[in-house]
């Protein structure tokens, strides 16, 4: 691991927790509006239309869409499905940017700041640019650059995502380290030579949780927390 | 300028200093090889090619190539010109990283420090990626995003160098701010919609310094320093 100069990470749910402070908006706004909108579930619902959306775009019946775009789309659906309507544009692009504010973990700004002492960090995530750039002054996210899918074009895990990521910072796959609270998204670097790291989150669906409570293949480090990947990667 | 939401910033003589942090490793790699190269004069010649290169690509007669090789192409010229023979292609890379450790001036982190708390950071350098990340890293430059060239594909002043950044961003024109200490930037940002703020750096060139001593145009903020851009946007 000596030759890795860079940390990729994935953001949503391995640095923030996106559940936990989407419903804290959702209960706020619609106890504001008079509604009875359940926060938690809002949450989980808009998230399970996440994957399936960006699967068109994978998959080529649809050309690349940032996430802001998919996220409003995902959002209309989620308000129709519970009959909340008579919502302004202007109060559902509001509520399409939380997206923008979600808080890290606790372990996320202090595991990162030791980390960035050591080597370049950036985003390898599904989140537009803006959303990125924005959640880092939100959460106080000290990234070096913000890489992804609006960079690449394409959806992790399409290889061309992690790819395009080594090759802006003229790296070689093995000198770059993929950290994600998700299995799936470390079996898709490592099969291109990136190195891996996994934390566990295991509140990050909170009791709908499945998987990925640990890791389950022998990724280069294991831990529990940021900090644990900082402890491990002698930061 | 109440509706500014990023800072937009020129690199090379803006916010670092390259002729004397090149001058001082080319001075030293001379005296440990025993050459006999004049730092300054080193410098200003490798500086003098910049803009030719970028021509070419700017003009549709090269392909867009990223500014590190064209670089490497001007010093092999340099050293061609001052007859400096038998170095080998690791000592030439090593040279020409020297733009990805530049120093910056001394208000810039602490001017850059303030501005950040306010605003956006980003690039608009017509350096590659990797060239402005290493730069950051180098120097503790707080960006928020590496916007410009190769992001966009093209050389400042093409329009496009600037607009691709503020689409990145989800921003209009007259959200950002280009930051430079050279007036042609200025016009050209200012030709687009952008604001601008010029910064004196009466000593980049050197005694070779014709140009942009001052503002030559009522630029929305006029200063002598990144703290002079600071104060006069309330940071």
């Amino acid at each position: 691991m000596a030759m890795v100069k860079a940390l990729f990470f994935d953001v949503f749910g391995t640095v923030v927790d996106w559940r936990n402070s989407i419903a804290a908006e959702i209960d706020s706004f619609s106890a504001e509006r008079g509604l009875a909108l359940d926060g938690q579930a809002f949450a989980l619902a808009w998230r399970r239309r996440y994957q399936p959306a960006m699967a068109k775009i994978r998959s080529g019946e649809r050309g690349f869409t940032d996430l802001d775009t998919l996220h409003r789309e995902n959002l209309l659906d989620v308000l129709k499905d519970l009959s909340v309507t008579g919502l302004s544009d202007a109060e559902i692009d509001l509520l399409n940017m939380v997206w923008h504010r979600l808080n890290p973990w606790p372990d996320s700004v202090p595991g990162l700041t030791r980390l960035k002492t050591k080597f370049i960090l950036a985003t390898m995530s599904n989140g537009n640019v803006k959303l990125m750039v924005d959640m880092a002054k939100h959460g106080g996210l000290p990234w070096d650059m913000i890489l992804g899918a609006e960079i690449a074009q394409s959806y992790k895990p399409d290889p061309e995502t992690y790819l395009a990521g080594c090759r802006m910072l003229r790296l070689a796959p093995e000198e770059c380290m993929m950290v994600a609270a998700h299995n799936s998204d470390l079996v898709a670097a490592r099969a291109l030579g990136l190195k891996t790291a996994f934390i566990a989150r295991p509140t990050e669906y909170g009791p709908e949780q499945k998987v990925d409570f640990k890791a389950e293949h022998d990724f280069d480090v294991i831990a529990d927390t940021m900090e644990g990947v900082a402890d491990k990667l002698g930061c």
